[in-house]
């Protein structure tokens, strides 16, 4: 089994994705409040890269239906349902309900992966499920971390190198890395006993912690909560 | 001081050079070569990006005056004085010359920072006369590693963390760090005690040795050979 994961968050090249499993992260907070609002009963996700699509997606379904989530630079969006802290996401607001979801890094992270053969949204929240997912899968794995607005992201990061060590520590074929999977492993095993360290060292944790979110790092920072595994296909992510 | 360090080696926005010490690494093996040479003697060192350039730029000097050096995967380029090995620029080839070096990463690198306020090669061989230059230069620093074929480099990355390293260590005013320089400080932290290690896990340090040159892995991974200061202006690199 071949792991490569990728520093920032330009498209791939869809060679590096067809006939592999493709993880996205986007910890704070994206995938983790996928992650959530689907262990609240949320009957599927549809990530979109504009709010404007956010709208107009919306019109097409009846308002009770839909909830329309999300963020930019952290802030919440006029007109939207709910922001993009997990807490929001809470049963009474999304079972049975459709989620269409835009944020400023992790939504459009999904659909510039889309030639992936299998595309999973991972957080610390699942992480465990996810390994299992691809050690199952028999297939290559391509790690994509949504980044930073375009830039390297810590956490994103460290759930890779998560996924990395969880991985080669399980498969009983060869594992082959890249210098970027190593060097994800490495930074993992740097802050495995204190994720919460890294969150606050982090240029997105810090901001977050600025806007009054500093729940949410100690909430996405939580290992194993859910064996979810959300798959997005055709647009839409709904539980494995 | 504000530190980045860019992972993947597409060309950075112009906004992000302007100002700054920008710090070209290829350690595997062009800014080695490049430091080497010029402890031997070499005059001055034009790095370009294509054979087809460094072929029409030696011929615009008397052939005794001239080098041209480098390689193309690892390879020797056929028509070329020296490869990119750093054991192959002896005095007795470069002293009083001009050396015209293309390679597969590292040259190219130098043109894609071009809008940097000024800009050095860095290696293990001059890591502590680099971080010297950026502490007086009272200027934010951007550490550019050129690659590997595109792809992140361990070893580059681990010389950046060592820049970082030391900046930090004696830099009197505030250090910024993001979440890239952060990382790229603490996978040096992990190596730093056993840098070779580290050059046989990359893929191109393996690449090396497979291609007989596990002398130059040893010979690169040398620190504080030299207090030379290689500056690349208008084209052309020269001892500051």
């Amino acid at each position: 089994m071949h792991i490569d994961i990728q520093f920032l968050p330009s498209p791939p090249h869809a060679n590096l994705l067809s006939d592999r499993v493709v993880v996205v992260m986007d910890i704070l907070r994206a995938t983790s409040v996928i992650v959530h609002a689907m262990t609240q009963g949320a009957s599927e996700i549809i990530p979109l890269a504009t709010v404007e699509e956010a709208f107009r997606m919306a019109k097409a379904f009846p308002r009770a239906f839909v909830i329309l989530g999300g963020e930019r630079k952290n802030k919440e969006i006029p007109g939207f349902d709910l922001g993009n802290s997990p807490k929001e996401y809470t049963a009474e607001r999304v079972k049975g309900k459709k989620l269409i979801l835009t944020t400023t890094n992790g939504t459009r992270a999904f659909h510039a992966v889309s030639p992936g053969k299998e595309i999973l949204a991972g957080s610390f929240l699942n992480i465990g499920a996810i390994a299992q997912r691809c050690l199952e899968s028999n297939r290559d794995v391509f790690i994509f971390p949504s980044g930073d607005e375009g830039n390297f992201s810590l956490e994103d990061t460290l759930c890779g190198g998560m996924l990395i060590d969880l991985i080669t520590k399980k498969e009983t074929r060869q594992v082959s890395l890249t210098d970027a999977s190593y060097s994800a492993q490495i930074l993992y095993q740097r802050f495995k006993d204190n994720l919460s360290e890294a969150f606050h060292l982090s240029r997105h944790g810090n901001e977050l912690v600025n806007r009054g979110f500093e729940d949410d790092l100690a909430y996405c920072a939580q290992i194993d909560m859910t064996p979810l595994v959300p798959v997005f296909r055709e647009g839409v992510i709904r539980a494995k």
